[in-house]
């Protein structure tokens, strides 16, 4: 078979690799509503052309983990033949980050592999889940997958979740209601449920209800309105948050994240999960929460760009919608599809489309060099009225 | 807290890794029925005991992935910060290896991954699996999980699958089968299920039943009655093969298996899988593929080391199980819980008690100098009668 030739070829010849194709890609893909289950339709693109591009359709972090998370995880490839095996400690070690036991824990490939096993816990048979919209769409997406429902809320004018709306919501179904969602800085927006009306949430619905709070982007918070959720799963409350090694430790592509619940909580949802996480990355993971000085100078940098282009963006007349995270949207004022496409020809790979906000694109912040082609880009194609015709 | 103490103790200071303790190990563990559900459970083993073990209770590779492989792997940590990039055509090269298209691949994080997501898919709600016993017993921990039950047929007086009566039990129970599964060869005795009897069961049952063959151990089989189940997918059979990368190309702890299956099981299945697979396993797995040279070492050093132990044994009066796999079980005439405990003692990890052959004890193929070791202790323990008043 073709592939297969040309498998082997790179193999044996080195630096052919380049020429190989790979359904690994697709522009603004989210996490396992593609890679799972929709992985068979992407268009294939060549490595030579995934090299080529300004990444920022994923909000990756551009630089990847630390050299002491590579070299830890390096280390640890001597367990790479093992199902069992000194694991460094990862639970424990993320328990006392948070000043919590680890039957708290709940580690997963990856936080999205939580986000599943929370659906498949509470989902099942046939419940609701509610939430916002937009939001990160995989809890949505895997609900639909598994035939539970989803309650959307719509955000507000100014893009901030309707808290008294999911409150009325949860009320109102409540018999059907499988669990809360929250996404805390939301993602594609960017804006933080402040804590006090995370805790107008939690008090406003009954105490039985799980919420589950995604704060994949906590990191990156400067907002001294926003807070952790961590501390609800210490007074005992239904709440299950997420964390991930992805954003903030550059670890998306070695899958690791956790949950953090009431013990009851962990011990249900464990049934559901694989327990199928890479040797090495958990002791990633632990090198990771060592590196605070790593963890700092992404955060700084990732703010610095975010502040630098999106002060240009307002500079030009555009409306940017203030972000907490390592991303942004920007009102293009016309369809963002086609401009989509525009960026893609030019080697810049964006966000997709987030409807029903399908005038907004998500950027996420990668290198300074990749941010520089971006607003080269931006002004060819959006500020020059390349696509106004469209608008 | 302590534990965070003596993590960071151990960044700081290098070697004190092996005052560490953890919880990865536990003697004869299964792969998901306890790392993901019985982690909490798990006594405390430090690097330091863990590093002075045979370890002969998991069916491990002892001698870890290949050059090349690790070659692979650690070039792909270039993509450890992403979720969606080039994957050095896994899917393709796996197809291409067996003759099918990408559409009938099904990656998982490890073939437990597929063994878990076949149960989702087919035992929901509160459907049976049909299978022997013992057998790995994940599937049955799974079904068992998620509120299904299983039909436990044991096996034959000579440890073959009673195909006869799985047929029986699948045909009288119909409505309530959500598939039947099959170890070939089979965990934990290592007998294969011969090639017309595998036939025999699909001829034998409501074409429409889904026959789940796990073929881990596909690649130590020389009997040339055992045939791999693929062709049966490729006549669109109700059929899922299994197969990983943790046997023969050491990759357990990395965490890559596949299901083979007719394209629609493999849609429906894919709703189930969480997709969340280590970027840079994928790499190695590509190269594995390739490096055969390395498959055939592998497989020549494991059978001429399980011929050498287990002919020891046989001329010392022992019975042993014919087997086709990288373990072996061992009649030992006497309860193997304590006698577990003895090896264990003597620093020996060998396989758990399967109930209920509650006197076979199941040794992985380790390295020579594990064999010797076993062979050691088995004389010291067993032989010697030092715990024959449990006999």
């Amino acid at each position: 078979m073709e592939l297969m030739n040309a498998v082997s070829r790179r193999t044996f010849m080195g630096g052919l690799a380049a020429a190989l194709t790979y359904t690994g890609w697709r522009p603004g893909s989210r996490l396992f509503g593609q890679t799972a289950r929709e992985q068979m339709s992407r268009p294939k693109v060549t490595v030579e052309e995934y090299e080529r591009l300004a990444k920022l359709a994923n909000n990756e972090n551009p630089y990847g983990p630390s050299e002491a998370v590579l070299k830890a995880m390096t280390d640890a490839f001597k367990y790479a033949n093992r199902y069992l095996y000194p694991d460094g400690g990862i639970t424990e070690a993320i328990a006392a980050h948070h000043g919590v036991k680890p039957e708290n824990i709940l580690l997963g490939a990856g936080s999205g592999e939580i986000l599943k096993v929370v659906g498949d816990t509470f989902l099942n048979v046939h419940k609701k889940v509610v939430g916002a919209e937009p939001t990160y769409g995989s809890v949505y997406a895997h609900a639909t997958g598994i035939k539970a429902e989803a309650i959307k809320i719509p955000l507000l004018k100014d893009y901030r979740a309707d808290i008294p709306a999911m409150i009325s919501a949860t009320r109102q179904n409540y018999r059907d209601v499988g669990f809360v969602y929250l996404c805390n800085p939301n993602n594609p927006t960017g804006v933080i449920v402040p804590k006090n009306e995370v805790r107008q949430l939690l008090d406003g619905i009954p105490g039985d209800v799980p919420v589950l709070i995604d704060e994949a982007y906590h990191h990156f918070v400067q907002d001294p309105d926003y807070a952790t959720s961590v501390p609800y799963v210490l007074e005992g409350r239904q709440v299950i948050v997420t964390r991930t090694f992805s954003k903030i430790a550059g670890l998306a592509g070695m899958r690791l994240g956790y949950g953090i619940a009431p013990k009851e909580l962990v011990e249900n949802m464990r049934t559901f999960s694989t327990g199928s996480i890479s040797a090495i990355v958990k002791w990633g993971g632990v090198a990771a929460l060592n590196d605070t000085a790593n963890e700092a100078r992404v955060k700084k940098v990732t703010i610095e760009l975010r502040n630098k282009v999106t002060s240009e963006l307002k500079s030009m007349g555009y409306y940017v919608i203030p972000s907490e995270a390592n991303f942004f949207m920007v009102h293009i004022r016309r369809d963002v599809v086609p401009v989509i496409e525009e960026f893609r020809k030019k080697n810049v790979a964006v966000g997709r489309a987030f409807p029903p906000m399908v005038q907004h694109l998500r950027v996420s912040i990668g290198t300074e060099s990749e941010m520089s082609r971006f607003m080269t880009a931006f002004k060819e194609i959006i500020a020059a009225g390349k696509t106004s015709a469209l608008g």
